[in-house]
């Protein structure tokens, strides 16, 4: 599989990014005292590249930078993050993945030393088509914190993009256990939160709503995209405190994601329930079609 | 600093560990697509190393293996993970490391693929002698979960020993910022859990008590050693549902592990309490002698 490397270099001392160098991504680039291998210690973005163009760079790079403020990691000197990932990505397509994705972390570095580690990943992206066409089998897993966590014990980095994604993984077997696709937290006190790697969005009627974003989840950089470009399309959009029945009545319902995009919801917990084939498409072409 | 890093081996397909080699900790040795460093998708255990003895093994492993079973991943090999274990263990102590610590790990392999990456660290103990005669100062900070978690929920993973550990870093960084050493977990509905990496202890009388093992946490294997040996002494012990109430008028409060053994906890949030020097030496003294 084509695959293409960046390592960020930094400065001893400061943590300040200082260049990047592309390398064989075959070969080992980390060793095991690094904290995101020991302790899952750093943070991450996962952004979608077309034609070597990165969609949506500034809000992923701006959330890095959010990210790196709740962990207290140094903080990630963007031109140069933004210089290797533009590096990664033109040379994705040079070659010849015109569909790709690109995955950027910053890490905590070696235990011990006060140098963070960051690398850059280009990808060909997965084939998507069928889940954005058939749409995708959902079931509400209980995240086990309360909707919020953020604001009463903000050491449990609720609304950061860290490494530490075990749990991520566990609700996704979960998921296929019960015979779904994908699986979207739920609070423990009965909100709707987000998926493993996507955000929620429901159609009501002319009106596009997702959870809001203070309740201890990420802000979506692709719903953003929905919303900006569904506003322009006369809906209305709103952020809102979101339960399962709210789900339920919804219209139609989407997981968005900066790879896979809007993959509409045909089936909760085993109940199907209908998807909005043309709203999809619309916004899937929209998402196609961004050019920053 | 004296290191020793064992890589294991696998079999392609089963997963299962064909055996070890010695290789330079210094260097480079995962791929940046390690679901290690890009999930925190992993396992790992620490013990502590006298002499070239490693403490508490076959607990150690034992616990590995239930956690592996918590993540679905290949079942350890235990008898090649000893092997190797015990290779570093004497390595280590060949080296002049005469206190050491292990750290073993094992990860869902790169992305994509089905072979597992496992690894196991030797690396000299830092000195804990201020810790455990002075004692340690605390903080109680919530962790989000309700003590019946990993009943309902079991996809959170609570009580298996994971990779994903942003979080128990995090809350070290909180206990730093109050002026404490270390940090207790309470669940969101006030039980006593869990240190960051470490079990609670408390005497009451005669008794020592301990969190029950049930409540999403992990079963601590030095509290384990702890109690068979205060048993030998005519202590009573018990597995309790404990508040913080319980911490507030017990005798005496320990955090127990691994490496640091018995560091007693001289305050809580702020408020000094009592040590008991003389029984913290003894605890430490015998956990010192453990020969297995």
């Amino acid at each position: 599989m084509t695959a293409v490397l960046a390592l960020l270099e930094f400065a001893p001392g400061t943590g300040a990014t200082t260049g990047f160098r592309l390398v064989d991504p075959a070969q080992p680039h980390l060793t095991v005292t690094d904290l995101a291998a020991t302790r899952g210690d750093g943070i991450f973005e996962t952004a979608r590249v077309v034609d070597g163009r990165v969609q949506a760079l500034e809000a992923h790079l701006e959330r890095l930078a959010q990210s790196a403020r709740m962990l207290e990691l140094p903080a990630p000197t963007l031109p140069l993050w933004r210089d290797a990932i533009n590096a990664v990505a033109v040379a994705l397509a040079a070659a010849g993945v015109a569909d790709g994705s690109i995955k950027f972390v910053l890490t905590r570095g070696i235990e011990g030393g006060q140098v963070p580690t960051g690398w850059v990943l280009g990808l060909p992206s997965p084939d998507f088509t069928r889940e954005r066409a058939e749409g995708i089998r959902i079931v509400l897993l209980d995240r086990g914190y309360r909707h919020d966590v953020a604001h009463t014990s903000p050491w449990l980095l609720a609304g950061a993009k860290t490494l530490s994604y075990a749990v991520n993984r566990a609700v996704l077997r979960e998921a296929a256990r019960r015979g779904a696709d994908d699986a979207l937290f739920v609070s423990s006190d009965g909100y709707l939160l987000e998926g493993a790697v996507s955000s929620l969005l429901l159609r009501v009627g002319s009106r596009l709503v997702t959870p809001r974003v203070d309740i201890g989840i990420l802000a979506g950089t692709t719903q953003a995209d929905v919303f900006n470009w569904a506003e322009l399309q006369g809906f209305t959009t709103g952020y809102e405190l979101l339960t399962p029945g709210d789900l339920a009545t919804a219209d139609a319902a989407w997981l968005v994601s900066s790879v896979r995009h809007a993959a509409p919801v045909r089936a909760v917990d085993g109940v199907e329930r209908p998807i909005d084939a043309e709203l999809t498409a619309r916004i899937n072409a929209a998402l196609d079609g961004r050019i920053d």
